[in-house]
């Protein structure tokens, strides 16, 4: 019975979308518990318009809201109130509690993450792995998509281990390919980082290591778990989603500008439905912070309430895949670090 | 009359594409004068089969072949009777020269430019400026894509006043929008380079620097110019390139799936061929090395004819607007860095 808590009061569609994604996860998975936290009168008022067990929901009253603006150290600090400093401080205090989602401010969740819930036994830096569709219908996850700008290679071989079997255990990836993000695919490219991390992926157990990767590649499916620091796995990442959403709007217009086009894409249409879909970010969850205690997923803050239950499914398979346990096993295999 | 040197014996298609790209520069410029390098007798051979003014060609011969694994400062020290060295070796020798193009090996252009032709007067480090297209018809130049994996403050202010000058010069852009690639947009945002970048390019003089960008506003035509080190630089166009063929080849294949899809297609086969030629690099020319003393362009490795006839425009443009004078004045303009 894998209980979860949802931070109902984050995102730019919250409670609604966020008490409808509670509502299908709870729809989806019959062993399922879940704890939202917020305005429990606005949260009673919104689950009315769904159907779900709710003999499976508890709430947690936060009424507190937090300011866009606001320092994540202050958050946590002084908006105990907040639903996303109650769904932190539950999550710390119940050691039953499998994870968390929230899809609001990110820098407050990783505040949170790191100092009130801890990182896994052996492990330098929690990072995020979200995971982006690939052409041959698979995914490919990038760790670190933006949580550390400045890494060693010792956080690098951490990112490659916890996202190896992220990628292994949550997503059914047998033998994930890990490559190296880089320049170029040869073995000296890059500035120190990458050639140092090269060198020590070379050895590092427990990994299918196949090399260097270039950017262009992230979507071709010829590797599982992109590896990098967060500063260059976040331009990977915004560039490609960006790229691939300036496409579709241009070709949205274009296809407006001329009546042959619209009748054109009218044959299309179930097509174009399909490539929007493929796009849709709501299909492949949130990220994880690998390497904290607990299981802490942030998805986007425009997410939609299928894009939200997504990332509670994401919680809920590394539950049932013990991630955690697995992951703090397989850091304290790795040589122990002087720092 | 400018006189500018194409490498006849680099990139996947050439000689013959090279050739025939020195066949359209010459007609679509009445006072151009090209300088050829490579086998003689093979230039003159393909010269055979395109129409042009051969008075304003002199061929310079260069037998010698490199091979694609071959060490950069091997090549400038012993392949002397190369086409590439031959062209770097010209146009160090005259000054009368404006610059040169190849679509050879990065590696080797970048190892020639160094330590055969030289910087610009107070110029750190040359860096790669690609243009690449925005959705509502113009360009962004990238600086640096490539050419530096390893940057500090100072590198980047001069990145952000050459590039600047080359938007401005030679593309045409008017007080050209400068933004730093980070990760938000918030003025706190990134690593410790950026953070010290971005106080400086606020007190940088002749610049228009407008901020902090994200990857996924690349194309969206708000910046004009975007300043990066060449690691993240190279990050940022491989996947947005990667990222909008890969899009382009999935339409095809789905469009290629089903009769209604083909029909509709058909339909829209203006529109998709316009789609298409949007995204062609070749309409786009190559990457300009800013901050070297002649102006220096290398086109995609794969470039046909009319992507490396856009290489020598760049060229000619670069010439005409007098860029590498202005860039070294403003260079000299910049505070004296200690080094």
């Amino acid at each position: 019975m894998p209980r979860i808590i949802l931070d109902c009061f984050g995102g730019d569609n919250s409670p609604l979308a966020n008490v409808e994604a509670a509502a299908l996860a709870l729809n989806a998975h019959d062993d399922l518990n879940l704890i939202l936290t917020g305005d429990q009168n606005v949260i009673f008022e919104k689950l009315k318009s769904f159907c779900c067990d709710t003999s499976r929901i508890e709430i947690i009253h936060a009424p507190d809201v937090i300011a866009a603006d606001e320092k994540p150290t202050d958050v946590i600090r002084l908006r105990k109130d907040s639903s996303l400093v109650k769904a932190i401080e539950t999550l710390r205090a119940d050691d039953s509690i499998a994870g968390m989602v929230s899809v609001g401010a990110t820098g407050s969740l990783v505040a949170g993450a790191v100092f009130r819930i801890g990182r896994l036994r052996g492990v330098i830096r929690p990072a995020f792995c979200p995971v982006m569709p690939t052409m041959n219908g698979g995914v490919v996850g990038v760790c670190d998509s933006g949580a550390n700008v400045e890494c060693t290679p010792d956080y690098l071989e951490q990112f490659a281990v916890m996202g190896s079997l992220y990628m292994e255990l949550v997503c059914g990836v047998s033998k994930p390919r890990v490559a190296l993000l880089n320049v170029g695919v040869e073995t000296e490219k890059g500035d120190t980082l990458r050639k140092d991390t090269f060198a020590r992926l070379l050895t590092t157990e427990g990994i299918n290591f196949v090399g260097n990767m270039e950017s262009r590649d992230l979507m071709s499916g010829k590797y599982d778990l992109v590896v990098c620091d967060g500063f260059s796995g976040n331009v990977l990442i915004k560039s490609t989603e960006g790229a691939c959403l300036e496409v579709l709007k241009k070709l949205k217009k274009d296809i407006n500008s001329r009546f042959i086009n619209k009748l054109g894409a009218l044959l299309m249409s179930k097509m174009f439905k399909a490539e929007k879909e493929f796009m849709n970010y709501e299909n492949y969850g949130g990220s994880v912070l690998l390497g904290a205690k607990k299981v802490i997923v942030k998805g986007h803050g425009s997410s939609k309430a299928r894009g939200i239950a997504k990332c509670i499914e994401q919680v809920y398979l590394s539950d049932a895949g013990n991630y955690t346990q697995n992951a703090e096993a397989a850091i304290e295999k790795l040589p122990i670090i002087k720092r």
